[in-house]
């Protein structure tokens, strides 16, 4: 942490910073410049957290250098992480592909979509059971139903199953049926969630909040290791800014960005990071290139038929096309597509 | 709905779109102009919301004119909803200031803000007991301890305490202490948890999410009270923009907007709203003279010792400013303060 | 500025950083924490802007902690700064309002709305003769034809003059007509304007830019004050966000901060800030109450005619009803309308 | 056009709008929903531009369907446009590289930067002699010398020039030295500028402004082509958002977006994009993956050593990376680089 005084401020005030901070355990180090006096602080930076140094007068404005979490980061860990998700793994060499429909709509579509998705190449199915809507009245998913029909489907493909978990009270329901919890945007800084997660020991995909910073993204998955485990995976599925051709703006520079920062893998969803069709193939292709470790792609027997995001789903025949392009894009940069 | 077919969308593709729309039980209108035809949708907006459209052929964009939301809505009900809280009324001529910690720290530090803001001529006192904090390594909250010393303070002082839920385990325990629940800005779109206090039936002060539209606050708010729950007052805390001299972009256009959308009260969060104590004092006195309802505004006996948010965090000496300020404001627009 | 040097980073490396600066003619303080080294920067700023200290290995990064403007600061000069148009003050105990249609479109458009805001009060008259549109197919302006029209309103009702200039060529011709040139939101980073408008010495309006922040404001500000012209106002017009009920963000906090960080008055256009004619008089007031010098409002004699911008545009009603509620505002907060 | 009526407009309301409609020249379509009418406007588009609906009473809304651009769309010429640049073309299964320093510091740095980049395999050098910065003490280029030096890497290596012209005065000037003339994010809605390049005749890189849609971009280029001047290349370098780990948020979306929309190509500025040269490589590759035409990326012989935006260049070990990465994913999606 470093305090940067004010041009104006006294000799008194910095006194009193400095008396503030070694009062709360930390060493300071001065640096008197021109204009102004910079405080550097040094100890424990759960200390720095906790002093609200923008308060005291003369200060202009207190700038935090190191980081919030720790066990997520490459210094902690400086080796890749690889989430062994029931023999399939995530995070080497190969790259994984997760795909299905939005929504479970019924056992007909859904096994219909794990056909698809398994004979296109696909390791998981993904697919919602409990929903998260904009609207009260708006379809909300078929619950535990979806959930048995997930599980059926695995049984039938040998796919594993990703699907979302929207409040703490279906995690034991959910890691009955899943092999992967997803955390969604919305519930990206659900913080109880993300501990029930982290003590569930479920491998677990944290989708990327509409509003997050990767900074505050991380510390999402740093409250999920803070309980033990280990088995995080990123999920970019694009940003919210004033761009309206597409639903969000996919972020793929964040994908470099977690990797240097973060030893966990990285998927990414252009579905969801477009919300439009025609963007997906594209996007799914310069995902893999900017170095991502798997995709997340909606895929529908008939997308003009779906109860939920019909309008960014891929018809088999273009998912099919999606894998082959973007298997060889993965050859080229030295991944492999299963 | 209105569908847009592309410029060189078929004769087959347009009948389809009418085959599909009509098959769902809506009826179409369509109008043909030089360049495309476009297709009116009439009917019940649900069966509309369900229709993926942008996925069949020859569709270029689909366009929802109605809103997805009824029951908050000024066409639901026309005249401007008074909550009653314990006999404090939220929404007519009188404006109501909730102040108080941002977090309950301790016994002392509670009730002495709470004789701070009661001096001072607020209704409300507000501290938060269970914290959403980005990372896990900050200072999560006192919990129900923290709940019971609000309790406390509301019998020394008589105001009404209004305190954050988290998530639906707690919505009893909370409810047992508070005058009012508060969903927070990460939980605006935590669905389960917006239905969970919808059922509670107790008053509930509904942040906007960082990243939320009017629209998507509307429907969340929608989700309470399509439980029975019209107790619903909003709370504009600012949205995550590009500027960064402020932690958030006060929204105050937005206090306007859902005046002329909904009939339910809203409240303005200077404190979190800009995260610069400066800017407090301004804002407030602007969120009055722009229809707001009422104020909340994280006071602290010494900013400078909080524990958490202190550097936006108004002095004992500026609260009472702001509250004569506003005061005269307020008079000024024709309405009053208590 | 302050370099944090990576925890990884060796003696070597931050040696070559010290030895980078110090040949720069910059001194250096080093801050040895647990973590990392800390190197604080002291001397010209001007010498450190130019350094990329970022790209040398073992940094991680390079946090500028002084402005990198001096003319437009409060440092610079602490009272506020008062301009003078031609006897109009702006900046003082006074609020100014400047008001019109978006655009001069006719003789007698312009001259009837001339004497509607001069009759409710307005001090200055507001048209675009040089209209920046998105389209090139949209109505440009009416171009030196408008000047005549606006220098001809001026000398019926002795309104002061404010229109926009949209390149250098025409700085000459537009100081020729007007009072004020205003630099518009598109051209707030047209540096080569800037600085004609600055060594033409003429009252300059400065428009925020769409993706602006405040920082970068000041330092257009900056631009104009360097060529000798310290007659500059800010004129705060919303904000690029992704909300999109609004046309813009109107950031009303903008103008308390640059009241703490600069002496130059600011002027607040709710007209282009909200983009909906409702929200215009509630944030007119909004922006008064929270300290802004005056005010740009568009008034049309019969908005649903004009050729531009009549979505937010005022009939002559609803602008008298403004300035007498703003000006009930204004005395609440110690200023006065005219 | 589709006027949205209010759920409570008249019968009266209904028929103003109608009248006003054909008497500007338009016909209509009047679909009467349960809840609402709904007004369709047929006709020329340049008539709907200017007629300000919403002003109307009992307007709700209006919503354009049309495109207000035409030369840019690929409904206007459906076959990829190739711009020739002195024989070397933009646009075709050949991919183009355009590199160099950020600004033109001196010979010897221009020179060498040009051997680097010309022996690696680009085609263009990239250079700034008219730098737009935000301070106005910052290094502002070398302006003529700048561009003599330019032509002089020119007639040494071969490759072709790009740079910036930032106002109308230098469009002559550096059409004289320069192949293709860059207009600049800031510059990016300077109306002005594009009709004066547009006249020019010159090939024209056409940046995205910070906080330009799509839609507003693909109209800047309409002003350019409506000038007779069909050499246009899009370039998409970044947009402001609230992240801040990277300076912009690198908008791949847009490429594929604009391939769907346009028939122009598309080049791609990683290196403004992130604004970390550790983030050029990957999203690089997955420019080229995702459809891009070229790429922008800065190159300087000493990064550490760079006048301007030296922590976002690359070094020539790490451009020769780039090149031999961006060439394998170049063949992978059936392109070619030279």
């Amino acid at each position: 942490m470093i305090i940067v005084m004010s041009p104006s401020a006294t000799q008194n005030e910095i006194e009193q910073v400095v008396a503030r901070v070694t009062g709360a355990g930390l060493k300071v180090h001065l640096s008197e410049g021109k204009l102004r006096t910079i405080i550097g602080l040094i100890g424990e930076k759960k200390l720095m957290a906790q002093l609200p140094l923008e308060a005291m007068p003369g200060v202009e404005k207190a700038i935090s250098v190191t980081a919030g979490y720790k066990l997520v980061s490459r210094e902690f860990k400086n080796e890749d992480t690889i989430v062994d998700v029931g023999g399939v793994l995530v995070g080497g060499v190969n790259l994984v592909v997760m795909a299905g429909p939005c929504a479970v709509e019924s056992r007909e579509q859904l096994l219909e979509s794990a056909n698809i998705v398994k004979a296109a190449g696909a390791q998981f199915l993904r697919g919602g059971a409990f929903k998260p809507r904009t609207s009260p009245y708006s379809f909300q998913g078929l619950e535990e139903k979806g959930l048995e029909m997930l599980a059926e489907a695995r049984s039938l493909t040998g796919l594993k199953v990703v699907t979302e978990v929207v409040d703490i009270q279906s995690v034991p329901v959910v890691s009955a049926y899943a092999d992967v919890l997803q955390i969604g945007a919305r519930n990206m800084q659900n913080f109880q969630l993300l501990k029930a997660v982290g003590k569930s020991g479920m491998p677990v995909l944290l989708k990327r909040g509409m509003a997050a910073t990767i900074n505050e993204w991380l510390h999402a998955a740093e409250y999920i290791m803070s309980e033990g485990n280990f088995n995080v995976m990123f999920c970019e599925r694009g940003i919210r800014t004033f761009e309206d051709y597409t639903r969000n703006t996919l972020d793929l520079s964040a994908v470099a960005a977690l990797k240097n920062l973060s030893h966990l893998p990285v998927i990414v969803d252009p579905s969801h990071g477009t919300g439009v069709w025609k963007l997906v193939r594209p996007m799914a292709r310069a995902a893999v290139a900017g170095g991502a470790d798997g995709l997340m792609i909606e895929v529908h027997p008939n997308p003009a038929e779906a109860l939920s995001d019909g309008n960014q789903s891929l018809t088999p025949e273009n998912f099919q096309a999606l894998m082959q392009e973007t298997s060889a894009v993965a050859q080229a940069v030295g991944r492999r597509m299963a």
